[in-house]
């Protein structure tokens, strides 16, 4: 997502600074290579860095790596951040953007779902496969709107050929995204199955449906909205679709953890305390849970 | 389970006579082992047949191969039943005495739950790890009852060291057996684990008591009984158990088809039919289905 995104912005001449982990090495010396449909690029030397401290001050930092890698998010922000810092947050799941905040205050942070199929490929490889848009909103603002800094920074997107919608509510949006992710995140690992024949099972894309109507009534319970006609275009857009390994199928493949908290833990948590009980999703939480551990227990 | 309790029966020198598929030639040529917490033994010789036509007429017939296996039952039942031979079921899931009522009259059946911990670990060879007792009632009786010939089998069974209960409900027997069934053979599929593996993670073993406790509920809705004792002692004996693969876990590992209709969807027609969904035992039934297809769909 960083790569995709960061790199689009770079190609258009945009100043943009990448911290990388593995990635590093490969990227300082052959660059960042995409593919996409947007048309394939090759960046020979973008900005990268290593470590967080040799960061220099930017104007917005975009958090997007995996919300399992956030114990480093404290450094990150403390090096790159000015006073004047916008932090967008272009994580899955829901109260993700909650620790950038607690580190440059919730009135400086934004958040953004992204709909696409992105998948690093090889170190400094990107494969972007379909779709790339992205809904951002505010995160602090104390009343849904569209703020004067979110069309700025629609307008730099824009620019880069980056598909960016604004949401006046952010958490309505992120309720929405998770109607996808929930089931098909979650299935893909459960099940071992890509998009494809997940929906093409009749057991399995009823599981996926049940699943996004309990997220619907979750939303409805937490003050969003994920209505009919979005389960509908989610489900037919997702039987169309080239047939995806979603990142955490991909992450629990190659035995790294996978984002249970932030796309299960966190909305399961958000529905309890609103009084209702998902129970297909606090399955679905169980058994990824039990997957994640085991799966560290098998790498050990 | 045929091997076990069959082999006990002609050990103790009642007439046992063995329908065989692909152990057949094993134990025609090299006889029965098994190894028992009630002692190792060797049967050299057994009767064995691989053809139904070829079963003499016998007073019991034993229905204990997979309900997965049911489409040969009429030509074996018909083979070895005269007008006046019983048949006892000691299949997992519900309604499984069903297809023998059909082929020779429900008065005629009997069905037990079998509780053990027990593998074919080679061709001809048993392993028995641990408990063995068997609960048995009247499938077509009119009412709850303790029926003369129940005792009789009892007495038998009891003579070759079979600890054999007599069950005044089979229905209630078997919503019983469902309640360890459902959680441990589900899940030991759906998580790849054991029981041990099950019972020591706090996600996984707090799953296999929601879908307990949806089974309790269930059988409440249906008439049966599976209280709070009864879900204590399976959960505490589960834990104290030598970590065992369930029998459906070894099907899905060796690309046999697992018994998802007899254990998961009968009882789940049955709950919906009295007006209950258990939404967990759904999901599970769902992803079962899912993962049994794929399987089959792997060793094609």
């Amino acid at each position: 997502v960083g790569g995709l995104y960061g790199g689009l912005l770079a190609k258009a001449g945009y100043p943009v600074h990448f911290l990388l982990r593995s990635d590093y090495a490969a990227v300082r010396d052959q660059g960042l290579r995409i593919t996409s449909p947007l048309g394939d690029f090759h960046l020979p030397a973008p900005n990268c860095y290593a470590c967080p401290s040799d960061l220099p001050k930017v104007d917005v930092a975009i958090v997007a790596w995996k919300t399992t890698t956030n114990a480093a998010l404290p450094e990150a922000l403390q090096a790159c951040c000015s006073d004047s810092t916008l932090v967008l947050v272009l994580q899955n799941g829901l109260d993700v953007e909650r620790p950038a905040a607690e580190i440059v205050g919730a009135e400086r942070v934004l958040g953004g779902c992204c709909f696409l199929c992105c998948n690093r490929v090889g170190p400094g490889q990107i494969q972007h496969l379909d779709y790339g848009r992205i809904t951002m909103g505010e995160y602090g603002a104390s009343q849904a709107q569209v703020s004067q800094r979110m069309l700025e920074l629609a307008s730099d997107f824009h620019a880069a050929g980056i598909e960016l919608q604004l949401e006046p509510d952010l958490r309505a949006a992120r309720w929405k995204k998770l109607a996808w992710n929930i089931p098909f995140n979650g299935l893909s690992v459960a099940l071992s199955a890509d998009t494809r024949q997940i929906m093409e099972d009749p057991a399995a894309a009823r599981l996926a449906e049940d699943l996004m109507r309990e997220v619907a009534t979750a939303a409805e319970y937490c003050g969003g909205l994920v209505d009919e006609a979005h389960i509908q275009r989610l489900l037919s857009d997702t039987r169309s679709m080239v047939p995806y390994d979603s990142s955490m199928r991909l992450d629990h493949r190659h035995g790294r953890p996978m984002e249970v908290e932030a796309i299960f833990g966190n909305p399961l948590r958000a529905a309890r305390a609103a009084g209702y009980e998902p129970r297909k999703i606090a399955m679905l939480y169980d058994e990824l849970c039990f997957l994640d551990r085991a799966n560290w227990k098998a790498v050990d």
